[in-house]
């Protein structure tokens, strides 16, 4: 019987238990083994749950118990989540995760605790909730080198960016929408303004480049300063704006950023919608590969936990190979003026203007929107070079949004 | 050292070579030891390649050799592929493979051979090229039960279906330009009509419900009939012609068929275009998901055998959970005209006609194209059911598909 122990019963940590329960056959076969929930951790009681007799408060009965092998860290937040995980680690037990924000903050010093100990720390369920992406990254791209990672990935700002699309629709309506349908929490920031994103993106960029780099200091813009000028700038260029998160190598310091983008309707990006979530990964053997479904969600998120608890006990006798991440020191950011892309741009202006700044920015066509507005979408030019452009031209573009080809 | 044998050095075992070669250092990091490839089976020479002295022209020195652990065959086709991944296997030598008509023909024994001989039998490479997909299957989505799978599977195919809808050509020359840059073969049977296609969603069927369908004997139908006919009437109702592999269960018995479906917007399959391939998973607990990416192609393909590779020797110790597959007896297998899905129809006829083919078909609308035709979308039946509702209306449809919603 091999025992683990849940810390948080909330939404995923209920979800996990549930799969747990329902598949308990087929996870045994997996394993070559039962796999038992002898202990759950939360503050609160559940008496009418059937492993109600299983919850405790003090997670030292857990640390303390060598009988439990595996703890799934479900609780959300850096502390305890942390301590815990900590503890757990350097007790030589594995944890499994769906907490972004310790992955996104402490995950170097886990994984090394977690190699120093023999135990694995694993956290698939951290990005794109079900979606299977940070195993596919590890194991079946293992011989490639990754160039770029890009996606959707928060399925609240999705949702809205969606609406707007579709019918038109203001930000804040949206939002409302949204927090109604109980797609966005009542403080809804972390999403909308792209913390959550950064999170997701700055473990992926550690997974490709083996550098983690600081969430908070990423450059990272929201989804609150889109209007509908952008909306019908992307309609009108064929395509939707979309909140990415993208990484990349420049000159061999690591770009991660979290923008809104316009994403031309040739990506396959640009047709994941609502809640969903999409990751694009550009390797270099294998090419761009895309992996879509739910972001997020109770079983789906469950999934993801319950294939990293069966990821470690069944491979109880192999050496775990974590990934070896560093912190990220100041040289290994790239300068993101010196990111290179095609830009979408939006001018107020005359048919001559139009000509001036497609010469500038090397752009192919312009399209004419109502009120003598016009777009366009630049050649691939660094940020820098692209300001310095315009500043020659002297026209000042309404939005300026990158274009994810 | 861990020494490997390639059987065929053809395009993908080409590839395999340079993609082990390239990235050896990362390789034996992730090994936990050095893979070298000691032995090439080919027919030919490489006087010129760097691994020119390690081709073999007899089979028995690889089998013979007890120092070569894995043998990973590239071949093509059934025999002699078959009988030497067999040998392979009693010799106890682990094999992976890119030979999708050796997996579907002879996995079920293949598989219990190797857990006879505590070998692996990993075929990654087999369906969608590089994209992951066997291996998500078995682990992220290890505690879910599968519902169906349906995908894009075969890339010619999409090319030319990509191709006739975006510039209204004809099938047969498309052909002719797909084979004039090298997308389609010289003798296109296997992937025009289907059986390649074939092939590999009865290799998805045996992963998601453990039973291998006959490919020979699911019902497949190619893209040979496609007609402008087709390509009009799937643009008028939002979506497109696309050659789908689909399997589900009903009332416990397996359905797998290959046919061009009519695919709306709204399913990210429809988004799929040129000779990218996408796979689509229905689980229970996570929900829909999508698989994208290049389905064939030296290097693409090339990355999933050395996954399977690495996959293989990182994990010596543990005991390999292979699938465990039964052969499908007839009473395994589902009767097509149960199969409730909603089918789109192109009618010729009046208003009157639409409105008591809508009736008929339970449709919401029905939308007219040149020339007094319409086509309309039926609501879910079963071909049975459908197939008899049209009788007694005296209707008689141009042309019927079934819908992948």
């Amino acid at each position: 019987m091999l025992q683990i122990a849940l810390l948080g019963f909330g939404v995923v940590g209920g979800g996990t238990a549930e799969v747990l329960l329902e598949n308990q056959k087929q996870i045994a076969a997996y394993c070559g083994d039962d796999v038992n929930i002898k202990y759950i951790l939360d503050l609160r009681e559940f008496p009418d749950h059937p492993l109600g007799d299983r919850v405790v408060h003090d997670v030292k009965i857990i640390l303390d118990d060598p009988e439990v092998v595996l703890v799934a860290e479900m609780m959300g937040g850096a502390h305890p989540a942390y301590d815990f995980t900590r503890a757990a680690l350097e007790a030589g037990k594995s944890v499994v995760t769906s907490n972004k924000e310790v992955v996104a903050t402490f995950g170097t010093e886990l994984l090394e605790l977690a190699r120093e100990h023999g135990a694995s720390y694993l956290f698939e369920a951290s990005v794109g909730g079900g979606i299977p992406i940070i195993r596919p990254m590890q194991t079946d791209l293992a011989s490639n080198e990754i160039l770029a990672v890009s996606g959707i990935l928060n399925g609240t700002t999705n949702f809205i960016l969606t609406k707007m699309k579709n019918e038109g629709a203001d930000f804040a309506d949206v939002l409302r929408l949204a927090q109604q349908k109980g797609y966005a929490e009542a403080n809804p920031t972390a999403d909308v303004e792209g913390l959550d994103a950064a999170r997701k993106i700055v473990i992926l960029a550690a997974l490709a480049f083996g550098t983690l780099l600081d969430p908070n200091k990423i450059p990272t813009t929201g989804i609150t300063g889109i209007t509908r000028d952008h909306t019908e700038t992307a309609d009108k260029l064929g395509g939707a704006v979309k909140l990415i998160g993208h990484t990349e190598k420049i000159d061999g310091k690591i770009l991660a950023l979290v923008s809104p983008y316009f994403v031309p309707a040739t990506n396959p990006i640009s047709h994941v919608d609502d809640v969903y979530n999409g990751i694009l990964v550009d390797a270099n053997m294998l090419g761009r590969a895309l992996f879509y479904g739910a972001g997020a969600g109770k079983l789906p998120t469950a999934s993801a936990v319950v294939a990293d608890i069966l990821d470690v006990l069944s491979h109880r006798k192999d050496e775990r190979r974590l990934p070896v991440w560093t912190r990220a020191a100041e040289n290994d950011v790239a300068d993101p003026t010196a990111y290179v892309c095609r830009r979408a741009y939006l001018f107020e202006g005359c048919q001559k203007c139009a000509e001036k700044a497609k010469k500038a920015l090397g752009a192919q066509d312009a399209v004419f929107l109502e009120g003598s507005r016009f777009a366009l979408i630049s050649s691939p030019l660094s940020e820098k070079a692209a300001v310095d452009a315009l500043a020659a031209t002297g026209l000042c573009p309404i939005l300026t949004l990158p274009v994810l080809d």
